[in-house]
C-alpha cells in the first residue's frame, strides 16, 4: 500500500528547486510594513500569497482588510469534522533592510552563498510561511490533507500587529480551530530541532513619584524634603530581596513550579552560564537564587527597570532637587500569573512601602499573560515526533523569556494553544543586514511539517 | 566735637533723592551678561561705575579685562596700614528680563510704585552695590574713610562667574584684604535684619553603572543579569539610613556640631515647618532626625539625587534591559567637610557596596568647601551692631543652604572670610518679572554700611 506521507515527502524532495525559486520570487517584493510608501508592495505580497493559496486549491481564499495592512486568509475543511483543525499563523511583512551598505547583496534580490539564501525576510518569515505552504502542497499533490487548516497571514507583525487583536475578535467563528501552529520561531542551531513550549507574559508599568510641587534649589531645600528621585530609588531597591526574588506581595503565589523532568529538559539546552555571559557581556550573572540562568529567563517571573528619569540629565551639573521622578518597570510573567493581578500586587507594594513624604502614581501601560503548551498534548507530541523523525534526534524543549503577542491573543480570544515551531536559526540575522535562510534546515522544515500534519491524525 | 558717623548719616539722609535718581540711571543700562549682543551695555555699565568711583575720589580706579566681561576695580588706602582693609564684592550684570509681558513697566525704565522701585537689577544687585558706594560717599563728603577698601565689581555673576577664579588668582596682591563684604545677599523680611553667616559647600558627582555591554531584550535576558538601573537604585537607596543620615563612610567625621547658642539663634528665624511646607509644596517634610528643617538645610550636610537616567523614557513601553544607568548626585557640605574628602568617601561607599554583577564609574563634576563666619570676629560683630543700631532690634543669624562660589573662592584663594549682608528681600522677584527694591530698606542699608565702616575701627 502506498504511504501518503512517504509520497508527500518524495514530492517535496523532487520539488526543492521549484520551492526555492518560488521563495526567491516572494522575497523580491519589499513588503516593508514600517514604511508607509511601501503600501503597494505590501498589497503585492498579499496578492502573491493569495494567488499561491488559490493555486493550491484551498477554499475561501481572501484578502481581508483591517484598519492597516490586510490579512490573507485561506482554509481547507476537506478532512472532515472528526479531523483536527490547525490555525497556521504567519506574516508576510518584513523589516526595513537598513543599513543598506552593510548588505553583501541587494536585500530584495535574493542571492545564494554556500548553504544560505540571503534576502530580507528569508528567515523572518517568508521562508517559514512558504515551508508550511510547500508542505501542504506536497500533500495535496500526492494525496489529501489529513487535517483541516486555516491560514492567517498578517501584514503588520513588524510594526507590532496593531490591528490583529480586533481582527481576531471580529472573526472568531472563521478562525475557530483546535490549536495553532506558529512558525515565527526558530531552532537553537541547525542540528538542534527545537520547540518553544512556553513564553513569558508581560505587565508593564509607569511609576511617578512626586515630592515638592516644583523643582527646588538643592542647596536651599536639600535636607528639608524627601527627594523624589531618592524615594523612587528606595522603592525600586525594595522590589527585590537579597535572593533576587521579587517582593511584590503574592507575586509567586500562582507561579507554577518547575518539575524535575522540565528542569532536566531545560538543562539539555546549550545555554549555560558561559552562553549568557557571552550573549550579554555582563561582568557576572545575577538572578533568583536556586535557579539556572535558562530557568530564570524562561520559567521564572522577573521584574526589570526599563527606564528611569528625574531632574537634570544634561552635561555638567545643575543643583536641582527635582519635583518628580519616573520609572518604567515591567514584570515578565509565567503561568499562572496574570498581568492584572501583578498590577494589584504592585499597588499593594507601593501602598505598603511608599512613605508619606512623597506622592506616587502608577499606570499600567501594557500586558499579557504567559503561555505554555501542554507537553502531553497530541499537537506537541506530533511535532516532537516529526522533528525527531526528520533530524534523527530528540528535539529540545525551550522556554522563551519574551512574549509573543499573537500566542497570547490566540489563547485569550480563541482559547487555543499554539505549537511554536519554525526553522529560523539564531545566526540568521533577522532584523539585521544580510538576513539569510539556511536552506538544508529549510528543506528539513518542509519535511517536518509534512510529518507533523500526518502525525496529528495517527495516534 | 562733631561725630563723623552722625555727619555721614545726615549727609545720607539729605541725599536720598539724589541717590535714588543715580540708581535709576544705573538701572537703565541693560547689562545682561547672558546675552552676547549686550556686550556694549555691559561695558557701558562698567564705565558708569568707573566714572562714579572716580568721582568719589577713590584710587586706582580701572576696568580690568578678563576672558569675558571686565572687572571694575577701585581702592582707598587713606586710613593707614593699621586700619582694616575691606574687600567689597559686587556685580554689575543682571539677569535677562524675560518674560517681558509679565512686567508692569519696562524693566529698564525704572518705575516707583508705593515703596518699591521696579527694574531689572534693582535688588540683584545694582541697588546693593550703590548702597555701599553711597555709604562710602556719605563718609568721604563729611569726613574721611576710617577703613581701607577695595572694590571688586564683576560682570559675569549671572552666568556663573566663569572668569572670576582666574582673575582672583592673578591679582592676589591687588586684592589683599582683611575680610570681604558681600552685599549679594538679603534679609528675611523688611523688619528682620539678617546676616548670612554660613554657606554650605558642594561636591557634585556623576555616577554611571554598567551592566550588559549592550541594551538587552528584557524578555530574553530578564533574570540572567543585574539590571544596571536597578543596581543604581539599590546603591542610591543605601546612601541614606533609616534616620535620614548619609551613609558614606566618614561623612560626618569632620562636621562641626551645632552648639546650643547657635541652635537658639536658628530657632529665632521665621522658618518653621509651616514655612518649609509652604515653600516646597511637599506632602510632609523629611530629613535627618534630631534636627529642625532650618538646621537640616543650613547646618547639616545632605546628599541629593539631582538627576537620574536609564533606558527608555519616552511615551509608551519598550522592553529594554538597559546597558547602563546614570545618576547625578551632590552633597551639600558644612564646616569642616571638604569636597575632595567626600569624593573619597563616595568611592569608598561604592567600593564597599557595589556588587560584582555591575561595573561603575564615578566622576567629580564640581565642588567647593563650606564657609562660615566667626560670629566672634570683629567684622561680624561690627555688622551686627550696625544692623541693631539702625533697625533697633537684634539681627537674625542665618545659615544658607546653598553655596556662594565667590565666598568660597575668597576663602580658598585670598584666605579671607566674608561678611554676607545685603538688603534684598525674599519677595524682590530677583531673576523674575517685576524685580523690585524696597526703598525704605535700601535707605536703611546705606545707613547700616555707614555704621558698619565706623564700627570696624571702634572697639
Amino acid at each position: 500500500m502506498h504511504d501518503p506521507k512517504v509520497a508527500a515527502l518524495e514530492f517535496a524532495h523532487q520539488n526543492r528547486q521549484r520551492f526555492l525559486s518560488e521563495l526567491r520570487k516572494f522575497l523580491t517584493i519589499p513588503s516593508i510594513s514600517t514604511e508607509p510608501e511601501r503600501k503597494d508592495d505590501i498589497l503585492k505580497a498579499a496578492e502573491w500569497l493569495k494567488m499561491h493559496l488559490l493555486a493550491l486549491g484551498l477554499q475561501n481564499v481572501q484578502i481581508m482588510p483591517t484598519e492597516g495592512h490586510p490579512v490573507v486568509f485561506a482554509e481547507s475543511n476537506t478532512a472532515g469534522v472528526e479531523a483536527p483543525t490547525v490555525l497556521i499563523y504567519s506574516h508576510y511583512d518584513v523589516q526595513p533592510p537598513d543599513p543598506l551598505d552593510l548588505w553583501q547583496n541587494d536585500p530584495f534580490s535574493p542571492e545564494i552563498r554556500a548553504d544560505n539564501l540571503y534576502a530580507r525576510g528569508a528567515s523572518d518569515m517568508k521562508g517559514q510561511v512558504l515551508a508550511s505552504i510547500f508542505a501542504v502542497e506536497s500533500i495535496l499533490r500526492t494525496s489529501q490533507l489529513p487535517i483541516n487548516l486555516k491560514y492567517l497571514v498578517e501584514g503588520e507583525e513588524e510594526i507590532g500587529s496593531p490591528n490583529l487583536p480586533s481582527f481576531i475578535s471580529a472573526n472568531k467563528t472563521l478562525l475557530k480551530s483546535d490549536f495553532a501552529l506558529n512558525p515565527d520561531t526558530g531552532m537553537i542551531s541547525a542540528d538542534l530541532p527545537t520547540i518553544t513550549y512556553a513564553l513569558r507574559g508581560l505587565a508593564y508599568f509607569e511609576i511617578y513619584v512626586y515630592g515638592p510641587d516644583h523643582d527646588l534649589h538643592s542647596g536651599t531645600f536639600g535636607g528639608a524634603v524627601h527627594n523624589p528621585a531618592q524615594a523612587l530609588c528606595e522603592l525600586i531597591a525594595g522590589m527585590h530581596d537579597e535572593n533576587g526574588r521579587v517582593t511584590l506581595p503574592g507575586f509567586y503565589d500562582k507561579v507554577r513550579d518547575l518539575d524535575e523532568n522540565e528542569r532536566q529538559e531545560l538543562a539539555r539546552l546549550p545555554m549555560d552560564e558561559g552562553f549568557y555571559l557571552a550573549q550579554t557581556g555582563a561582568p557576572t550573572l545575577w538572578g533568583e537564587s536556586g535557579y539556572a540562568p535558562v530557568e530564570r529567563t524562561g520559567a521564572r517571573p522577573t521584574l526589570e527597570v526599563n527606564g528611569l528619569y528625574s531632574g537634570f540629565i544634561g552635561e555638567g551639573s545643575k543643583t536641582v532637587l527635582p519635583a518628580r521622578a519616573m520609572a518604567k518597570i515591567s514584570t515578565r510573567l509565567v503561568p499562572d500569573q496574570g498581568p492584572d493581578e501583578v498590577y494589584e500586587q504592585l499597588q499593594k507594594y507601593l501602598k505598603a512601602n511608599a512613605p508619606t513624604t512623597i506622592r506616587y502614581d502608577v499606570t499600567k501601560l501594557t500586558g499579557g499573560p504567559a503561555s505554555i503548551s501542554d507537553l502531553d498534548s497530541h499537537a506537541v507530541k506530533s511535532m516532537l515526533k516529526a522533528l525527531s523523525d526528520i533530524w534523527g534526534k530528540q528535539p529540545l524543549l525551550k522556554r522563551e523569556g519574551g512574549s509573543v503577542p499573537v500566542v497570547a491573543q490566540f489563547q485569550q480570544l480563541l482559547n487555543i494553544e499554539s505549537v511554536n515551531c519554525g526553522f529560523s536559526l539564531q545566526d540568521d540575522n533577522a532584523h539585521s543586514p544580510n538576513e539569510k535562510l539556511h536552506l538544508p534546515t529549510w528543506y528539513r522544515g518542509i519535511d517536518t511539517y509534512i510529518n507533523f500534519f500526518f502525525n496529528l491524525v495517527n495516534n
